[in-house]
């Protein structure tokens, strides 16, 4: 990527021709000269965004990327900091609106690191014409969720776009908070004997959106299940610090967020299918749809890797919050293929669970 | 902003429709009920909207948003943290690019706290079918800032928007670093008698972006002065600590600059207009614009109101430094017209220097 470029403006109020000829992609990008909506998935062509293009660039430890938050260290104190865009669409969904999504999925981005939220960052890109009482109605959103989740806006941004080059709102939320002494969460920690627990039911995110974005009704309204999961993660920590990892399912569901940790930790990861949440609207949705549950997004869950002594503490500490009432173990970390993700099916199968490619729901969070 | 809002969705793929008719926009953004350019142009709406908008929304010190950057309390560390949206076109200019910029705005603004950057996040919304090998060459330019700067790109995210949903790249950066002990930079502590230093020639950067937007040539190509500032900031917090504040004067310039430090301090300003430096091809091309440099934004340049005492050694170590070899005085700050700027002209006579209302260079930044 040391090639020459060179800018010149031809036509006027036109951006400056690149002159990349001499540069070629690092495969297996090469394929695919273009940006697709699957770049921004979560799937495996995030991963080789990262890996090829972001990571070379910035150099240091910036694969930490591939985590939800980096944890630094900054005068003595070991902060987690994360940053995400949202470009949801639309900006108001059953449950939630783009401004709840912009504090809960930041926060809870600290939360997998182990620590509380205490400072948010907060920049909003606007397209001119949008109306400022939609506007205002998403930063209450945004307040209010803020407030909720205990942690607070301290600086912020606001750019304007031209009509038709931008859409609506989108919202980065950038923030810091602290990791508390003795947590150490990371999928390298991961061995063989943990037991796998996620906090809820999967898949209600995003089938919150898709339905009020295509207009489908299941006759029951499927509300998003945004939540901020700092209070449920200190709750955890305060049966053991000696947690191994967290995550939460967002972009690429579960099926992502357990093949990052199995790929990362070395160890395989089995699931039992039937003991994977699923509520029976989710399940009708999805059948509709054509989706897997297991690759659609969430946000207000997390599965968690803990080491089997602790196991039966931690759900039920979980249990007792509010946020964590349907807690349930639904598989556990294994000697057998390693960095690879298998379900035992209800018929007593077995089946390999992907990473996803790109997108199955685009614009989801 | 107590009213309720009905998300509906009556047409499939359209987001829903809000009911906003119960719900007033507080003066004087009521006139305006959708945004404007201008919003985003670091002027008087920029300031409207974070005041009627944003600050009641967020609560809290949320207002800390009109400095550069706030400066919190974490782990027994006094950090500041800024975050910033880069929209600018084209990607690249004479200069810089928007990697540049992303880099070395969020550094400056943590530098005008008297912080050093240590940490990066960053972010990028990317629009459908941008080409990968302009991104990477984005993500290259970034990184190669970031070291110049000496920051960590720790942790990122990439969202993807649908093609004509967006604009090829735009870049949030958030930024973390120490402040040190017994710095304390806010317009609160101007008084009358400090002295006005400006690092050197303004409304470089503004006019960098014009001419190649627009294609034209002042028979000079006109550079971007994008740097970094953080280093001079440090020569200058080794004279003393007890600098009164620093702002880089981006968006609406040098006039916003001073105007917002004269309304937080409730003091006034004088400004000698021969003594603020104008390169003359910016002064030329200005002319041809009909723009005045007071108002163009600036990338790599700093104000700063010091103690009497001081301003003589603050001046001769800035001169030391590459980036401030042009420092030079400017004004003063002065008991007279509280919260008001004024330059005496080179005829003579005085002219009010206003906070500009929008926009004079959109997506400059």
């Amino acid at each position: 990527m040391n090639t020459t470029v060179t800018a010149t403006a031809d036509v006027p109020g036109e951006a400056p021709v690149l002159d990349l000829t001499a540069w070629t992609c690092p495969a297996p990008l090469r394929d695919q000269p273009r940006v697709v909506m699957g770049h921004g998935g979560g799937g495996a062509l995030s991963a080789e965004l990262v890996q090829h293009v972001f990571a070379p660039a910035y150099g240091g430890d910036a694969l930490a990327q591939l985590a939800d938050s980096a944890v630094v260290s900054l005068g003595g104190a070991r902060l987690a900091f994360s940053t995400d865009s949202y470009v949801v669409r639309p900006l108001f969904f059953p449950g939630g609106s783009i401004g709840d999504l912009a504090v809960n999925g930041t926060v809870n981005d600290l939360a997998m690191s182990g620590a509380r939220a205490a400072y948010l960052s907060c920049g909003f890109i606007l397209e001119e014409g949008v109306e400022l009482s939609v506007v205002a109605r998403v930063a209450d959103a945004l307040g209010t969720a803020a407030r909720r989740a205990g942690v607070e806006v301290a600086t912020g941004d606001t750019k304007v776009v031209d009509a038709g080059h931008g859409d609506g709102i989108f919202i980065n939320t950038a923030g810091i908070g602290l990791v508390p002494a003795g947590v150490d969460l990371r999928p390298q920690r991961v061995v063989p004997g943990d037991v796998v627990i996620s906090s809820g039911a999967i898949g209600v995110h995003g089938v919150a959106i898709m339905s009020v974005r295509e207009g489908l009704e299941f006759g029951v309204e499927i509300e998003s299940d945004c939540a901020a999961l700092g209070g449920l993660v200190e709750t955890m920590l305060a049966v053991t610090p000696d947690l191994h990892v967290l995550r939460d399912p967002t972009r690429g569901g579960l099926a992502a967020a357990l093949n990052e940790i199995a790929v990362a930790s070395g160890t395989g990861v089995v699931i039992q299918e039937r003991s994977v949440p699923v509520p029976p609207a989710v399940a009708n949705a999805c059948a509709v749809l054509g989706l897997d549950p297991m690759y659609v997004a969430n946000e207000g869950k997390l599965v968690a890797f803990v080491p089997r002594e602790h196991a039966e503490a931690v759900l039920e500490a979980m249990r007792a919050h509010p946020l964590g009432a349907e807690a349930t173990v639904i598989g556990e970390a294994v000697e057998a293929h390693p960095g690879m993700v298998v379900a035992r099916t209800g018929l007593g199968g077995t089946r390999v669970v992907d990473l996803p490619i790109g997108e199955q729901l685009p614009r989801i969070c």
